[in-house]
């Protein structure tokens, strides 16, 4: 990682795609992946859960509904949704164009 | 941690004082620490290091002028400070009211 890298704003860096979440890595080492998730509206991302690792988004812009624990939530730009280990977690779908600042400690394997 | 505090609306959680930044835990895991960092302008953070931790920023709201490695850089809502493990870092001042999302891997001590 090259000094240039460690101001990066992000909106600018926001891709979408029409078939899919376009995912980015803003930042990756052993023991922290911090990352960006681009959803269209109607997009989705599957409930999961991460056996030995916290997680948690930040809505940088826009709104999604999320799956978080037993709860469904509409969450917008300002929201922080945490996952920690072994709660269920994901994007039942994006109500606007919405991208989310995604940290996963450890890192997931690439 | 109860369900309810999985969704945590941040910029409704930001508290000020005149005389020092105001620090609030978010979320706090021995491998995780999230929080708010909500800065008066012209408060500042030293510049220090975190020898075996990785750290970002993200700026939720107003502007702040870092320090990161070598470089002193104005970072705005929207922008990804990151600092890596054994990387220098600090608010020079707050350029206005500033809230920053924190996130500390491994967790430091409390």
């Amino acid at each position: 990682m090259n000094a240039q890298d460690l101001l990066q704003p992000l909106p600018s860096r926001a891709r979408f795609a029409g078939d899919k979440p376009v995912k980015l890595d803003c930042y990756r080492s052993e023991r922290l992946l911090v990352g960006l998730n681009c959803l269209e509206p109607g997009q989705t991302q599957k409930v999961h859960t991460h056996a030995a690792a916290d997680k948690f988004y930040f809505v940088v812009s826009g709104k999604a509904r999320f799956v978080v624990g037993d709860r469904t939530v509409d969450a917008q730009a300002g929201d922080l949704v945490l996952a920690p280990e072994g709660v269920a977690h994901g994007v039942e779908q994006a109500l606007e164009r919405t991208v989310l600042l995604v940290a996963i400690t450890p890192a997931p394997p690439q």
